[in-house]
């Protein structure tokens, strides 16, 4: 269960350094497991109703640059589980099949009406099997 | 009533022409025009308890490009009020005194509560006299 | 010579309104141009080697929000050309049909050298074919 | 030597979950760490012209999310310093001196020319004193 997702590099996405701005691999992983969480039958609109995954903890390891108008692969996949939160890790590639970045964002589940920290619902952790291995070392 | 606030341009802002990004300058907007509610006694948190303000128009006239780093000054007036809506003007201006770009929004009115388009509340209007003039004809 | 795009809402394109922020209509204008150029043979990379095209004037109507996850259709023609500068019109849609935004944004051409206004080249002329009307009465 | 800077949330800075958006954290640290250099005599565009300084790994622990007009102040040292590395840390502290978020960026010392690793410049190495212990356990 890895997902595959495209996304092009923005102008918008750039920085006068001329690559990709640090801060926007974020965006990328953002639309890499919510793509993820689409293939596996659960638009965010929908999770959201039922729990709230907030962002406890991520890390992005970036390796080459990424410029204007590249078209990037996120793959995405469920890195670790625990009782009442998870792991997405992430790989960013380029066209020619090199490591842009890789990198790791923890979730906590909360309920939406409380934002209590709850158990990972069994739907949920269905939905959401653990790969054990990185598909490559990352850096 | 011209409100001056200053912003400094942040890698973010930038892109990979090496100038401030042309859609980043409605955000340089939107700090001047919340300083300028703050500066008449409106925090944006208070605002919108009371009214929203959706932008129904904007428009950017690019000048000059600003670069990294530079410290611009965003000024923010009032330029027109109808019964319902209302237009701020903006320029933005470069430490030099250059003209960096100009602009406005039109704001309309609506109640909180039902997205309905009301009249400008007087507390509002009040708060808001309009500036006939333009400090500099505008491009 | 309508180019047509389609343009996922990511998180990080929504605000604490629950809507499409107003300034990120500008990349969504952006994503439709530079699909427009590419759909013309002409991809970002290589056009920003011949000439400059820098926007001289942005215009953004707000007609409906567009909010998290919504798959929006960026219409994007050349709507008026001139000697040296040529403007962009848009049109984004929603899934159900609905205009979401309108706006256009006039561009200047560059030498990429000089950064001098020149001409608008013969060959980029000849792709950008002038559409007379608009799809719709704009707002 | 630990140098604050304060950042207003802004709307932009927002998502729909009515929170600061989780990757423009990186963005504070950024305003962080240019202000950090800013305040030891340096800045950016000097920086720029010397020594490239590119993030090689970013980390971001979450601990209270930042809401629209929060005045929050960006702690920032260097935590540590290798022959051609060092790590900046950061906490972000909301204005009632809650933890917002803690975070690091470990930079590369890269030459401008040939974009090689070097070691760290001396006359950098120099305002850059390590500070050995973190101003409040983080998360």
């Amino acid at each position: 269960m890895i997902v595959s997702t495209r996304v092009r590099v923005r102008y918008k996405d750039t920085d006068c350094m001329q690559v990709v701005y640090y801060g926007n691999y974020l965006t990328y992983f953002e639309v890499g497991r919510v793509e993820f969480l689409r293939q596996q039958g659960l638009p965010m609109s929908d999770v959201d109703q039922k729990v709230h995954l907030p962002v406890v903890e991520a890390v992005v390891r970036y390796v080459r640059p990424a410029r204007l108008d590249d078209l990037l692969e996120v793959r995405c996949w469920v890195s670790e589980r625990k009782r009442a939160s998870f792991r997405f890790a992430y790989e960013i590639v380029s066209e020619d099949g090199e490591t842009v970045a890789t990198g790791a964002t923890l979730h906590a589940c909360l309920d939406p009406a409380t934002s209590k920290m709850i158990a990972m619902p069994p739907w949920l952790r269905e939905l959401m099997p653990v790969v054990q291995s990185e598909p490559k070392p990352s850096v």
